[in-house]
This record gives structure tokens, sequence and C-alpha cells, in this order.
């Protein structure tokens, strides 16, 4: 896979992981995965295999995603791995929404860790990793934050 | 890479890592990662490359991590992929704390998510993605909560 077409590929995931999550269609969102695929999600879950991964978001759709608008911003980095497989960091927007144990979570956005692999000439996910950005703790980043002209 | 030489470098890559860290050996941290490694941190921080992840880390070391004891919980998993790479997934144990911005965090357990590739017959980081865990949203998991029998 050249770099162009894994370029291509990713944003073709991200785009079918977006049309996905804003239709809640659990069906769509589980065909991105690989039979073996492990998520992490933003406050430290960790599911294992394409079962639990897609009960756990049917359930987390069912009471807290669903009508919750997800889009991208920014696909931000994209490394080839061995084998035509890779890893990217794509960040997202996410809607505001509530927390099973009744917490409002404002409008926020995050850095997803997706480890790709090509099944069938398709980038599917085998990993992901989704990291909440902290808004505030940004402004100390040793090194975004250095070349920064702004307070 | 076989099943069993996968696990034996990854647990002492594991080890490697803890004991650069509780050392606050960042010339060993860094040694551990490939020129190209990507590192997104427990608040969304992403850096890109050797010298951006070595910067942070040695500047969050000084203010922040220096003394603050990391203890492996376990390897919670280890997924193959093409060419001898693999991505794991590992449980810390992470002392208190005090961020930048002054907010006093508890002591903590993380999942880290590692992207690792074979270099020189040695597994060395190419990608990590760190999440700091949210025990009380464990509650809430539904794949494990479902068959959990405690309160």
């Amino acid at each position: 896979m050249t770099g162009f077409d894994l370029k291509d590929g990713v944003t073709r995931l991200a785009a079918d992981y977006a049309n996905a999550w804003n239709s809640s269609d659990m069906d769509a969102m589980t065909a991105l995965y690989t039979d073996d695929v492990h998520w992490v999600n933003i406050v430290g879950m960790h599911w294992r295999g394409k079962a639990e991964v897609d009960k756990a978001h049917r359930i987390f759709f069912d009471i807290m995603f669903k009508g919750v608008p997800l889009a991208l911003e920014e696909i931000e980095s994209i490394a080839a791995l061995p084998g035509g497989a890779a890893v990217a960091v794509i960040r997202w927007s996410v809607g505001a929404f509530t927390t099973p144990a009744g917490v409002r979570v404002p409008p926020s956005r995050d850095r997803m860790t997706l480890v790709l692999v090509r099944e069938n000439g398709k980038l599917l996910i085998k990993h992901g990793a989704n990291i909440q950005i902290d808004e505030l703790a940004q402004k100390s980043d040793p090194v975004t934050a250095s070349g920064s002209s702004g307070p």
C-alpha cells in the first residue's frame, strides 16, 4: 500500500466511522472492526474482541451517544506499519452527552489512536484507544506551548 | 517472532519502561522509542517524533513526575501485527502528582496502548496512547459490570 493509498484508506475509514456514529448504526460501525479488535475508551474501559466492543457500543449508544454529533476535525498523523498496517491519530469533536453516572459532559474533543490492518484490501480497526482532550491542560503542553505567542 | 517471544519482548519492554520511569532516566526511556515515535498522553497532548516526545517527558519529569512511582499491574493484552509488530495494553499504577496547572492528582491507574515494532531484534515503541482510568466509570462498564457479583 503506497503512502497515497494509506492516506486515502484512513480518510475513508474516518468518514465511515463518522457516518456510522452519526446515524447510530452499530452494524456499520462493527463492520469497521477486525474480529479480534480491542478498544480502550475515554474513561479507560478495555474491551476485547468484536463481541465485547460491539456490545459496549450498542449499550452506550442506547443510553448516552444516540443523537450526539461526532465531527472529524483532523487526521493528525498516519504512520505506516509493516505489512500495510498503520497507526493513525484522528481528532474529533463530540457533542455534549450525559454519562451513565449522570455527569453532563459539555462538547469536547477526542484524540483517537487507531491501529489499522488491511483485510481484503480494506483498512479495518484492530485497536482503538480514545483520549478525551483536556483543553485546559493543552496550555501546559511543553512542545506546542513554548512556540505559542498567545496568552 | 513467535507468540512466546512476543510476550517475552513486551514483558521486557514494560520492565525497561518502569525502570526508566522510576529512576527518572530519560536517556533510558528515550532509548525505548523509534525515531518516529508518536505519543498521546493522558490529557490528550500529541507529540510527534523522538525529539518532541523526549523533550516533553524531560520537562514533565522535572516539574511533575520525578519521584512519582510507576508500577506494572498487568500486561492486559498483546496482539500480533504483521511483520513482528504488536499492539499491547499495559495497566499501570501511578503515584500522586501535581499537574502544571496546580491540580493534585491522587494515586491513579493508566491503561497504556503501545504499538511496538521490531528493530534490530528488539521491540521499540512506535506509538503510545495513555488513558487514565476513571475508577468511578468502571462501574458502568457494559461488559464487565454485567458479569459482576459485587455491589
